[in-house]
């Protein structure tokens, strides 16, 4: 059966004296009202971490109780920092079912009334608990992936650099035109270089930011102008060092094989699109993984302003989690919402897109292991696909082999990435420098080092030292001073 | 489209040395191999808490990789202690919607690593904020329906005490044969009246225990020995004092009005059940809800033994929650698990029951306020409705009207229902005297009592009066007493 949507709606983002329970109902009451319509089968609820955050479970009771609809079946869905669209994806099959009419979808979080480092540690419980344990946070393993996009396409420091910024650039230049966004805030080269260091390369400019927000989507069986017209939905390993690529995310790449398939669509067909950037670089690789441009050919679609506003591919539209704001259970709704806006020619003066036909939202779940693709088309949108339509896309998947065998104590190794991470959860030392090491046998391990704390000291595919200290891999560069420190400890072993 | 079952997986209830993925991992590769399947499109899965309880999130990456199933897309869905049969409702739509063929749905808890004082807190924030800052837990407001319960149907505190004990002493004989349950001691009702009271009137032995454990079901299209037949879902009021009636819970009615419809079958074709038996009373509640007895009947049905493994109509068989164990996210799951291995006749020759081939499970989340009814049934089952099949169950579904106004700040009241909890959350006074007050307005208030500690000094049904003090409200009794001790402080008004 198909689905369609009549009904959207978001509060503005930001932080919010709201509780979280108000806020949600109030992006519902604005899509039931867009809807005109009261009453509904069910409710769908994407909500990340409402026990930690908020402390609260229940939410299902808690929120058709706020609605004043007590009594609706009402499920919490979650899938990390994609819920907002895991949401919409589980309300969607309850639609094409057949047994559902009306299903309201209500995804938020809120995130802005704890402390930062209280925040920084519900939101690395994403991260797969050997990584996690080293310190690792979002930003650290982000960062350590934007090195590796570095090296694998001949990016230096300074062009990675020119790179990021033109995303954060973009994306506040057109978050400065949403009034539901977080920052309206242009920023310049200068005021992303003066921002911090959050974890090299990374920098404040660089990560989404914390945000409460809330969105909601109803959908329905009954026509509507808006068509939902592919869902793709996709895992990869917990931890993100036991994949055999760091520089693209297979849960992206499946999810949109499977969106594209439903819709019946290719990535050439895509009008505009709302990109995960919760950091700048995984707009670049979430445009590679969709198809919209080749492997390492997306930062030259953002230099070349193919993706800006008024260019020929317009990625975050919005101003993306980068400056509309990310509060994690919502974001993957609320990107569906900003595209049904330009679908219907709703999205304000300065932001309305010429050609809205067609637009895509991929989300991200944990550090790219829960990812989905959602596609959305108007439903007078002229087909020119029949039934000898073929999918185009064919993204290559990489799948690593696990190492088996007992895990080494030491030796040498190679440091296949890293970075230097300037607030890391609280118990760790400042700044922690983390790398994934690839051992003799082939297999990669997470590795702090205590000692190096400056970025031109480390290089990435250099030979280093690995070692064990309570429980944890370090790692050491292959000095002649480490080697004699070594030999002095008595442990020659190099 | 119909679906059915293909595979069921359970682990064996109590405490586990394992963590939760791979309890969850097990239970899912015993439900795989039952089907003969190692691929499946989509899983769904059930946890309750897995924040607070573990310290992890995205658990639907986690899963997928720990069963080496890296890719599948994976989806965590909540609806508090309802959370297996919620999963399994939502996994049930995406099966039905066509889109998916085989889905696997796991449920699971781990509770027993952490001291009771803290699972008894994560536990309560299922409870509507408003009743959970007196100190309200799970057994202080089952208590009060319990009291409420024993006024309405006029049992006096022995007959109340009797027909709770038999609750509990048929659980723990059914689950003595059940191999996966957690307590396989039969009790007598010298064991039960020694049980220490936990929230007066309920005992130890009146609430299900703090369990481990994790369950699995793998949903297809393609037909085979067992259908799902009939779900439903529904939601009432976040505060318990916000409901018209305390003795039946409106959120099981409606969700059994829709199974019944789906399934296209009345309570009286019903051949046994698992109910939600949190506590022993729930379950004399939950046989009338779901129209298996009239209301107030049900404890007469249990007594004649109507409801015994061998009765006309067995109710948890498998022992339920009460002796089977409660690990708050599989529940509703194992509940299903259960009912397939007795419609398949692979229940094990004692528990065995002669007649199954449709068999219904009613899940309770939180306080009664985020309830599933699932119906199974044989593939081969004689169906003798026809077209002219009709609901005869009509439930009678009282909803109370919300008192608009500013709160009151004291007066007389009349006390409604209330309980003496000997194990309040941390912070709180023990024992604790918590009561329902319906004020002269016609609202219903909770507050809370710090001089009365023995039952016998409080009656339901009589006068108090009601004040507040640091933002809750305490009741008194109208003694001469306290009418004097008011006067004397110049608080002349009652």
């Amino acid at each position: 059966m198909d689905v369609y949507i009549s009904g959207v709606g978001m509060t503005k983002f930001g932080k919010s004296a709201n509780p979280l329970e108000k806020m949600m109902a109030d992006a519902a009451t604005l899509a039931l009202k867009d809807a005109k319509r009261e009453k509904v089968d069910a409710i769908y609820i994407g909500v990340m971490n409402v026990e930690e955050f908020v402390g609260d479970s229940n939410i299902g009771a808690l929120l058709v109780d706020t609605l004043g609809l007590a009594g609706v079946p009402s499920t919490r869905v979650e899938t990390a920092s994609s819920t907002g669209a895991g949401a919409f994806e589980t309300a969607f099959y309850s639609v094409a079912s057949g047994h559902m009419k009306n299903v309201l979808v209500i995804a938020g979080e809120k995130m802005t009334h704890l402390p930062t480092a209280k925040t920084t540690k519900i939101l690395s419980e994403v991260i797969d608990r050997s990584e996690r344990r080293y310190g690792a946070t979002m930003p650290a393993l982000a960062a350590m992936i934007a090195q590796k996009y570095a090296q694998a396409y001949h990016l230096s420091q300074s062009a990675l650099e020119d790179v990021l910024s033109r995303v954060a650039i973009k994306n506040h230049f057109n978050g400065s035109l949403n009034p539901y966004a977080q920052f309206r805030k242009r920023i310049t080269v200068e005021d992303y270089l003066k921002s911090q260091m959050v974890s090299y390369p990374l920098r404040l400019y660089d990560c989404a930011p914390i945000t409460d927000g809330t969105a909601a989507i109803l959908l329905t069986t009954e026509p509507t102008s808006i068509k939902v017209s592919g869902v793709g939905h996709a895992t990869d390993t917990s931890a993100v060092r036991h994949r055999a690529s760091f520089t693209s995310f297979n849960s992206t790449k499946e999810a949109a094989i499977k969106a594209y398939t439903m819709a019946r669509v290719n990535p050439s067909d895509i009008q505009f699109a709302e990109v995960h950037d919760a950091f700048t670089l995984f707009e670049i690789i979430g445009t590679e993984d969709l198809g919209f441009f080749q492997p390492g050919k997306g930062w030259k679609g953002l230099q070349e302003g193919v993706t800006q506003l008024r260019g020929k591919l317009p990625i975050n539209p919005s101003g993306g989690l980068k400056s509309r704001g990310h509060p994690v259970g919502a974001s993957g709704l609320a990107q569906l919402v900003e595209i049904v806006w330009q679908l219907r020619g709703e999205a304000g003066e300065e932001q309305q897109l010429k050609r809205a036909e067609i637009g895509l939202a991929q989300s991200i779940g944990g550090l790219g292991n829960n990812n989905l693709v959602t596609i959305l088309e108007r439903s007078d949108r002229k087909r020119t696909t029949g039934s000898g339509w073929r999918l185009s896309y064919r993204p290559e998947i990489k799948v690593a082999k696990k190492a088996s065998g007992p895990p080494l104590e030491k030796g040498a190794g190679v440091l296949e990435t890293f970075t230097i991470l300037h607030s890391p959860p609280e118990g760790f030392l400042s700044p922690l420098t983390l790398g994934f090491v690839r051992t003799k046998r082939g297999e990669i391990v997470m590795a702090c080092n205590p000692d190096y704390r400056s970025p031109e000291q480390l290089k990435m595919g250099e030979k280093v030292h690995l070692s064990t200290r309570e429980g944890l891999y370090v790692f050491e560069k292959l000095t002649l001073w480490s080697r004699m420190k070594r030999w002095f400890k008595g442990q020659g072993n190099s």
